[in-house]
């Protein structure tokens, strides 16, 4: 069965414009990480909108819920900015329950060497194939339920509301 | 509840030798890739051997058997070289019955830029917490039953003896 | 004979800061560049100051004069953003005449995989040690006279203004 | 006036052979690192051969020296295997004078993140344009006659015979 994989942006996909000197966001680096991680899954990767997300407004959660509400795929990964990744999490738990949801995304730009992306998105995409139908986000090697987590802005990490 | 990591060696911490110019061990990359990858998790890496998976001979699989089994954690992964991993799945199988165990590795050495075994290892971590009582093999992002897998050498990938 | 390295700062020598997601300064990179390229040149790193050259003043240009001015080598090359790479070579050139100096830099920073900074770097120190004494930008794997030189802004590239 | 770059293999151009888990060597990275370095000298590359400078015979090294004297450009770069590099260079300049003839090579392949290939193909197409006629090796951020270097195979590094 095969796997969505929606783009939506944030860290993971940001990269350096040389000419302006800033970081802007291009084409997805999504197929070029599954390339890398030599990925042999069946899937679908759709870019919905290529955004910081910390610029989200409601109507871009919308469009990511319909995405993964619509999508005949019974398991959807997310790439999205880690800032407000908890904040999609919960619009997506309210409109969509029988599918395996999983968010991820990066510390640090896959173009840039020292990414994390590579390991989020080997993460991501094994958890999406084993948990049961629900919303996680996934970062730092864990899995966390979708009302049970936050982002450390401090760390940079991500880590149960409840504990442990 | 932490996860064991035992380190074989294979082409995942192979590196280059410069003064030689081959493919050498030296010390392990997995504290790195942990690293990269932010990995939160309760981790308890241990090196059991540096080695070629094609050298390993009756006595070392003896002693990964015997580190999977009497470790106290229950979920362990093990980094192995791809190419006997499914022989070494077949061990553990017939000698470890209440744990998780998930070999992976990689098809480029960690050290080179163009390795996949962040993606690798971020993926067996994954499996390793959800995937009930067994031994898998977690590779191309997919996981196999240590019954059901193969290497294909002509493509370099890992797939499912009975198919899909 | 020792080379003098004065480093300014500039898009080189940026990094990621993944909590802000910001592009900020930290150590220099010039050291791990230096062993990356294998580099057996007797050098002295000095760090004059970590900045984007955009936001350089007279002061800052004239410690970065007198630095190149003062200092017991006769061969310089300075690490320096590339937008005001120009205005500072005439600087130099109107207060220093008796030494080499080398002003290179890098349109994508050290940090990130694709830099220019290592080649740019090998090429600078390399100019120094065999052009007379004067003041040249070496950028593009070619060198300029500082009163024959201007970056191009649309292309990212560095050329002649006299043409060739 | 253009620049002649003579290909002839050698660790700057091993790649990895993931099936095989060899080094071995395909296309020239030479054209990617003139990119990497955002090079904008008029270079024609040129590929003699890939090999590893160990296997080099008479006949090889008689093409090398063919090809850069009949070349038409007078600055002329080879990038060569570290190990027989000095060999090369004394049948050049046996053949060849009125050349600048500068050889260069890696100690790590340029298809590996850690290599000096950027550094060394920076330095020695820096050295080319300045140098007077003559064959030199550049290695290590420095240049040497051909008559006074040899490798130190125990450091991995060029070194003047003549001390310094």
């Amino acid at each position: 069965m095969p796997i969505r994989v929606l783009v939506t942006g944030g860290t993971f996909d940001k990269q350096y414009n040389e000419l302006a000197g800033t970081l802007t966001f291009g084409e997805t680096h999504v197929e070029q990480v599954l390339e890398r991680g030599r990925c042999r899954l069946d899937v679908a990767v759709q870019v919905l909108m290529m955004m910081d997300s910390l610029e989200m407004q409601e109507e871009h959660r919308a469009r990511i819920v319909a995405a993964a509400r619509t999508c005949a795929e019974r398991q959807v990964v997310i790439t999205h900015g880690t800032d407000t990744m908890v904040e999609t999490a919960r619009a997506l738990a309210a409109s969509v329950q029988d599918k395996t949801i999983v968010l991820t995304g990066a510390m640090v730009p896959f173009a840039f060497g020292s990414s994390d992306g590579l390991f989020n998105l080997g993460s991501a995409l094994s958890f999406v194939q084993v948990l049961p139908a629900g919303v996680y986000v996934a970062m730092n090697g864990r899995w966390f339920a979708w009302d049970d987590v936050r982002k450390n802005r401090e760390l940079g990490v991500f880590e149960s509301i409840r504990g442990a």
